[in-house]
């Protein structure tokens, strides 16, 4: 219940993640899949992700609503061969399908050392970081890609999205108990951090979003439908956008391209999105410890660990910043902005089910 | 022969192999493996990654001669799972123990549907796109990554370079019979650009190199070993680089981190490089045809290939301008600089070889 330094109002793991599934619960989906998806989207929440957490929930609840999500899936895996599968969402929460395949994904690692999973008929399944790092935790390399359920950028040389900001997310055991997890969209700025923007009324920095027609800087967070995000590195960030939207799109028979719509739209649920999951056995190639050991002895070299630390990073890298937020949740909660907390009290209400804080501003 | 508008002459492809191949077996390479080499150096030149093609020729002659590549090196492969491998390269060419490494890793993929193959014991290898595009020929995905022989960059916060550049390919079957290609470098611009920039006597743009102290822009091309590469896309990109490095360093028991040279320094040959490649058969997801097709439906739908058309792309995509250079370039020739042509020809004259071109200005 502190007040953070960002006017952040700190809330209860636990409150948070039961909040999540009774709102579920309310739009029908069962007891289990409620508390499988809630910990998914908290877990987002815990390591940083913040657009993908409990932000998205009024927005879960409007397509539940709708009909455009299933809140009755069973996703179901199928071999197409020794190391590969394709998950079959039934059109349910993407952090159930997702979750099965980590489960589906690991299993056929430990068998063969190798799993790619490909994912259709899926949904938005929040922050792709939590199921690369669900992966690492079994003491494999995860690596996950997606197609954004709605369009955000072009190729150069057309004026209307074609393609998501389609995000990679890569998870590798660290020196310690905590994995390495990079988590980016494509996007020089992540959609979600733009509807964050608009929530709290700031102005966009110059060179997140520019106008369709002419590429000039959008800066004001009311008027990002009328422009394109722009991609992360240029050409480079535009090409591994193409390429994710292909592996994760076209070869699982999901949609691409035009199947899905302009962000400009909204919706992006209900439209057979697509994932891959890759997970890679570490432990063909050397023990568990060995690896560890191996990357403390180089990071050490590096000057980026103090000698005979595990965990003391010096320099921002990859899931290091994420660790470090949540030990510090874990502790002392997690950090909602008034706002947001309102909208979570107003959808509440409207369902019927507790608020997840009391003393909201606004309520 | 004829002048191309950047001033370069063109080379017959036949000529340039041949010219390749006959250096490197002057440098004791057995000729199968020098034809081998010699073929992959030029597509890299063909495909327009000219800077990883038979400009780095010289260089690889000084190593060899250094004894730091073993000229006569015999790759093998060990299978660790049903789905994973390692090659270990017995310090060749990079150029021969990838393509052992593809002829690998299409070989488990057609049994089990993915391979995996981690090198280590390798050296560079030229342009990642040669390899992952050679997976594809085979109807196959191909992801390439690879660590840099030398580092360039830093996580903010060190004023020395403990990473490279790390490049990442992917090659997808695409709706003809070139697949799409992706080879990114991790920095802003690739190292070999710079190299080139620094032999035309160019000044680079500013936010490519930056000061290793205070992070102010370097633009003489001279003065780069001064500095650091930055990362395409900031953060994004500098993560990437890291976890490119684990993967293909550091899990293969491969060279990461201060196990490698300084660019400044200069070297990275014989330091234990290390790749990894991973192939996925598209036909456990759908026929060839099916995915072709599926994907010029997307194309044309996305308003990027003119209905009808499979090869007539409107924008610019991974692997489009490389198709279009190598037909120009298969019929017309390469184009070298007359700078790099009258460095080849010391190179020859050293060795006795002949040369290869004639006119070449400056010989």
């Amino acid at each position: 219940m502190t007040a953070t330094a960002n006017n952040g109002v700190r809330i209860d793991v636990g409150v948070a993640t039961q909040f999540v599934t009774a709102v579920l619960r309310a739009l029908k989906v069962p007891g289990d899949d409620a508390a499988c998806i809630a910990g998914r989207m908290i877990e987002a929440d815990l390591s940083g992700a913040e657009a993908h957490g409990i932000f998205r929930l009024p927005q879960y609840a409007t397509a539940l609503m709708a009909g455009q999500i299933n809140p009755t899936a069973r996703p179901t895996l199928q071999k197409i061969a020794a190391s590969a599968a394709i998950v079959d969402g039934d059109n349910g929460f993407g952090h159930l399908v997702m979750s099965h395949a980590v489960q589906g994904a690991t299993a056929i690692a430990t068998e063969t050392g190798v799993a790619w999973v490909g994912i259709r008929r899926s949904n938005h399944a929040g922050a792709g970081g939590v199921y690369a790092a669900m992966t690492a935790k079994a003491g494999m390399v995860g690596i996950y890609g997606a197609v954004s359920g709605v369009n955000h950028m072009a190729p150069e040389g057309l004026s209307e999205p074609v393609l998501g900001t389609n995000p990679l997310a890569i998870a590798i055991p660290g020196p310690g108990d905590d994995p390495f997890v990079l988590d980016i969209g494509m996007s020089t700025v992540a959609s979600g951090i733009l509807a964050k923007f608009a929530l709290e009324g700031r102005q966009l920095p110059d060179g997140w979003v520019v106008a369709r027609q002419d590429g000039s800087p959008i800066t004001d967070p009311v008027r990002v439908s009328e422009g394109m995000l722009t991609p992360m590195g240029g050409h480079k960030g535009l090409g591994l956008a193409f390429m994710i939207g292909l592996l994760a799109g076209a070869l699982n028979g999901a949609a691409f391209g035009k199947d899905l719509p302009d962000f400009a739209a909204g919706g992006g649920f209900g439209v057979n999105s697509g994932q891959f999951l890759i997970a890679l056995d570490v432990s063909g190639f050397m023990s568990l410890p060995d690896f560890r050991s191996r990357i403390t002895t180089s990071l050490t070299e590096m000057g980026i660990l103090s000698p005979g630390e595990e965990t003391d990073f010096k320099v921002r890298l990859p899931g290091v910043d994420r660790a470090r937020r949540q030990a510090d949740q874990l502790k002392n909660g997690l950090s909602y902005s008034p706002q947001l907390l309102s909208r979570l009290n107003r959808l509440a209400q409207e369902l019927s089910v507790g608020p997840i804080h009391r003393d909201a501003d606004g309520v």
